[in-house]
């Protein structure tokens, strides 16, 4: 199947539609769904959240009679189990839907095309791949579980443009500016959870929820903390959204922690600290697609030597503080520069008076 | 007076002459020049190098007879006193120029107004102000020095997103990309005068000479040595266009060099080194216009610390370190944010894999 003009307009509005659930639909993918008859929308939905009606379901509702003879644009496959709600393929064939094209195949493998095959079954015909890079970026988290069984961590950072992010005494508020504290809070709202480590809950105490936007739904928070030093008192653990991720069972802190509603996982690794990449496997496990992580140069280096880091947003303040402050990642020395992270830029935009650069680590 | 269009379009392009000058004038400024009648070009030039015609000159002798009854459209104010040429205001009033407008006085407050009062004495209406931001710019360098005696510095360095420049090793080359390496050529070319420290000739022994881009006139090279520790080997001293400052008068080690044709000038501090901001002055008064300083984290951090810093043209490569690698400035550890070096950022761009952020730091 070719894709007209007519195909990538509807579908692009069918992205537009899935991006409303950015910051709703977890532990479910963002998905948007357009029908199109005779050059006219007919129905348009997207899925607000998980228990919620799907996207082809919305756009169904609204189109009624008229959705007989149309194509359906759908962002994500439709799926093809009885999840929440029956799947959306038998209910596109049974409304009549002449044709359909998704910009992207399921991306769990163990389920891929199967929603395509059940509407090739019933005679309509069914194409993806259009606009399939769009939709990928847009679910990347939903991908990263289905494809690999862990999130994907996006990590935020902020620091001068001499890399410093604190001073030695720890003064480090703020280094960027407003735009750049509200645009870092949107990234926190579409992430399933908010994750630092207990270093930095010691030295700023932060809620790390979603304060500078408006926000549906906060984000939960996850905490690494060893040797479970953190206080009780920690504005982080205060709504009882709080997961902490620790190396040791303490009796006594776990059931204090769970009188307060908090969680404590325990997942040492051989050096006595919390295995990252267990703990990346488990929140897969527990349907968290994109994690945002905040955190000091320790737990940032940890995350980015131990493979766990996917993206790193990076605002930076036009400043410079000099090199007896603190530095972004904690990284053992290197030998030479071809053992250095290299990284993917893709993305470099002023926020306010700073700068926000995007970079993904290549594989080494 | 007011501008048109025409005088602007006029002027965009003796802008355009005039920085076709960019890497030859030194040590006087980059001048262009256009006589525009009924609308038509009938005379352009520019100015190629000292000693040689000034762009007013060029402009008539192209233009002949049709000067007469022209607008003269010129950078900087034509200059009203006999130098090495004779003085282009007498010139213009000679070939019955009657209109100029000049994007700029002269920077030199002594003799600002000069040429422009000649010419109106004459009865030619003249009028500067157009485009005046972008033909200061073109000329920050020669600005400089008129106006604080001083050449505009501009501190060029390559360093990792987390802001390192080598790692502890020494390692350097090439954190940045090719097309890094030759635009970080294009502003060696245009600066009057390449400065380094011992540290980075002892670590790296450069050339420091143009080589990545086509280059009509290569840079003096200025090496800040306090202990005249150079070895009468090191390559930049080889072609004997290399001035040293030191902050020891050592007989026998200034005579080696002066048999090299390399001259020293000694200006110690009260603590034992260079006297940076005194030797800005020396440069200054040597006729530098722009200087193009690489040096390591000591000498970046010590032009930053004594306010001789104009300019950062720095260049990131998307990579990581770690914090064990060395720092882009060697700066006392601060006690309050408040105390960083603020910076006006003034340009982003990428560079081939690389990006390249020019700022200028805020007086504090």
């Amino acid at each position: 199947m070719t894709f007209s003009a007519t195909d990538h307009r509807a579908m692009a509005r069918a992205l537009q539609l899935a991006a409303r659930g950015l910051e709703t639909t977890t532990p479910n993918p963002r998905v948007g769904c357009v029908l199109l008859r005779e050059g006219e929308i007919v129905g348009e939905g997207w899925h607000r959240r998980a228990g919620e009606a799907h996207a082809e379901i919305e756009a169904l509702k609204m189109a009624g009679d008229a959705a007989r003879g149309a194509t359906a644009y759908v962002t994500l496959e439709p799926c093809a189990h009885h999840g929440r709600t029956p799947p959306c393929a038998e209910a596109l064939i049974r409304a009549g839907i002449a044709r359909v094209v998704a910009a992207m195949e399921d991306p769990n493998p163990l389920v891929a095309g199967r929603g395509m095959a059940l509407l090739r079954e019933a005679g309509i015909p069914a194409a993806s791949g259009l606009m399939a890079a769009e939709a990928h970026e847009l679910n990347i988290g939903f991908v990263s579980r289905m494809t690999r069984g862990r999130p994907w961590l996006r990590l935020k950072a902020a620091s001068t443009l001499d890399g410093k992010t604190a001073l030695n005494n720890g003064v480090s508020q703020w280094i960027t500016g407003e735009a750049a504290r509200r645009d870092g809070h949107r990234w926190r709202a579409r992430a399933c959870a908010v994750l630092t480590g207990i270093g930095t809950v010691r030295a700023d105490d932060p809620q790390l929820n979603v304060r500078a936007v408006p926000c549906e739904r906060q984000p939960q928070r996850i905490l690494i903390d060893a040797q479970l030093d953190v206080s009780l008192s920690a504005k982080i653990l205060q709504d009882g959204k709080c997961l902490v991720a620790a190396a040791v069972a303490d009796e006594a802190k776990v059931a204090a922690l769970a009188a307060r509603g908090v969680e404590v996982v325990v997942l040492p690794d051989a050096a006595g600290k919390v295995d990252l990449p267990a703990l990346m496997r488990e929140l897969g496990r527990r349907g968290f697609n994109e994690i945002h992580a905040e955190a000091g140069f320790r737990l940032n280096g940890a995350l980015l030597r131990e493979g766990c880091v996917d993206e790193i947003v990076l605002y930076m303040a036009p400043m410079l503080t000099g090199d007896a402050a603190q530095g972004l990642f904690n990284l053992p020395e290197l030998s030479a520069l071809d053992k250095a992270i290299r990284l993917d830029l893709r993305d470099v935009q002023r926020i306010g008076g700073d700068l926000r650069l995007i970079a993904r680590p290549l594989p080494a």
